[in-house]
């Protein structure tokens, strides 16, 4: 982040007409954004843009959610014709929706507002050996860094990470672990709804994952410094075998999605806990990416909480919800606005002749 | 609420693709209002209209707050010049301003965006006395349901509640204890920014007030039944007489604001501390009014829980803004627009051909 967009930020938000600090949250969102941005005040981040990385899970045989895999492409079908809760949060913020397939088991017809980038009909099943291998992981990043890239080029000014992926809480849960310490049995959760005895059965596999694919917590948190740590080649490398070992291909693009909003300087809107978990491996393999990102909530899955934690992120909205897509990100779109908006128009107290408080 | 609309409500949401329950608190939103509205799905709360009600207070003499009482009206001047964060925040959200002067201690110039109801200079220091007449009160009353008529009558589907009123949080604080039992000390805040001492005797002036005014916790209590008790002449009049002891003209006119948007049928969404306060004398005047709010924020105000821990509801967004003017009511615009727009425009599991989780 740039040092002196931030202080100029910070000595603006004080000279506006309100009392200092009431804004809250939102005044920090304003003066991250102007940070990295490099600009004070930050361009508001309109138009926005969702896309929604669909992928399939190997993990998904081990039984780790009651939802069948078809139910991916059944919901890519719904995103395309518009039907989901995605396009009804996208048309609430004015936000364009792209599906990515980067993995999904299936062939999918062409349609308006499809990517196809798929990489591979799903991942292997991260309990048994690595999910994807690292040529797989890079090229999914890849198609991450060429989706936001292409957003921005068509106007995007603000990029909404979304996801679908039947069973993608197991891999986020095993990320989750894998990069920040955090224990299976608190950082996995019950997902979109799964019983007790599948829950603990989640948990197993995550465990699994950790210990087949070789990745003792303490190499894990190795790779992901909390903030501010340049990266190396050997910290990316590391990053890329967790990513590959126990993330899905939706994971791996959606953390070159981060990479490339970031590298293209627009504030990237992270959804729920698969967007949480993907940017850990973006944190990873460079950590300063993170500065362009806003934790648009908090999912109702507990490894989230760890993964925004590592992250150093506040999310912003914070009503239970579960559902993924980038359902939560949308939400939090209209709050981010707000938030640049009052650094673009309210007054200063000297501008509109309004009495400061006296100190 | 209309039982038939909210079970249909309900019954809805369990269709829609989406696991169940996953939109958190956003699918209470929605049904509510379906309840309210008596229709499923209920109308889209847009386009919204922002009604600031400005007053000033007595109390303000007694020194517990570190503003001069004039930043009222410089503060009424610069809503009615675009200049506030209400103004950017309702530029965000679509919203139109109105800037109702209710008790500014000042003549105000004619200006496009001012309403004229002022009902007295401010309010008599409650400290010493009743802050209203029972006639002032009921005054300022008419004019907030007058206010909320109009703006529907002009096509609003959403009323959002704004204040300013310099001293306004220890009018807020004296309703919350009076209405809800809680005490000074733990439901008087800092407001926009008091220090120790000054906090110390605003907690003062609020039991003082109570005193004074001849305000024992449980005849209060007995004012504002929490939830469904159908109201009475008696409990009318008790109500009354509170509001109008410790109340604000601003917390009389939004209270007669959330009856009027009640009567019309439509969403009101409250704003922070002092819209809670005011609420919780709608709530004992007409609990029933109470179906048609939803709480925008909470706010850092400690004695804003409280109310909304009375009026059973819940805030939708919670960044620890301590601003009013309307602002946490105007962020959560958009997050009930979509909860709304989620009964109007996501597929069914039917209409989608997605394979619903087997239960």
């Amino acid at each position: 982040a740039d040092p002196r967009a931030l202080a100029e930020a910070r000595a603006h938000q004080d000279r506006l007409t309100k009392p200092r600090g009431s804004l809250g949250a939102l005044e920090d969102v304003a003066v991250r954004l102007a940070g990295a941005a490099a600009a004070c005040p930050p361009p508001m981040p309109e138009p926005a843009a969702l896309a929604i990385f669909a992928a399939d899970h190997g993990v998904h045989a081990r039984g780790v959610t009651p939802w069948p895999q078809e139910v991916t492409v059944q919901m890519v079908a719904n995103f395309l014709a518009g039907g989901a809760v995605a396009n009804a949060f996208a048309a609430q913020a004015g936000a364009s929706v792209t599906v990515v397939d980067v993995g999904v088991a299936a062939d999918l017809p062409d349609a308006p507002g499809l990517r196809r980038h798929k990489v591979a009909y799903g991942t292997a099943d991260l309990s048994r050996g690595p999910a994807m291998t690292r040529e797989q992981a890079v090229a999914a990043l890849e198609a991450g860094i060429a989706v936001a890239r292409d957003l921005v080029a068509a106007g995007a000014r603000c990029l909404i990470t979304g996801d679908m992926g039947i069973a993608n809480t197991t891999a986020s849960a095993a990320l989750i672990c894998a990069f920040t310490g955090a224990d299976p049995a608190t950082a996995t959760g019950r997902g979109t709804g799964v019983d007790d005895e599948t829950h603990a059965r989640k948990v197993e596999v995550v465990r699994e994952a950790l210990r087949v694919n070789d990745l003792p917590a303490d190499v894990a948190r190795d790779a992901a410094p909390a903030g501010g740590v340049a990266w190396s080649g050997v910290r990316q490398e590391a990053a890329l075998r967790v990513l590959a070992a126990v993330g899905g291909l939706e994971h791996a693009a959606i953390a070159g999605f981060v990479l490339g909003g970031a590298a293209a300087r627009v504030p990237v809107i992270l959804d729920g806990v698969i967007a949480g978990a993907a940017a850990l491996a973006a944190a990873a393999l460079h950590p300063a990416a993170i500065d362009h990102c806003v934790a648009g909530h908090r999912s109702a899955e507990p490894g989230h909480a760890a993964a925004l934690a590592h992250l150093g992120l506040r999310p912003l909205v914070d009503l239970e919800l579960r559902l993924g897509e980038g359902t939560g990100g949308l939400l939090a779109h209209p709050l981010v606005c707000a938030a640049v908006r009052v650094m673009h128009e309210v007054a200063t107290f000297d501008s509109a002749g309004v009495t400061e408080k006296p100190v």
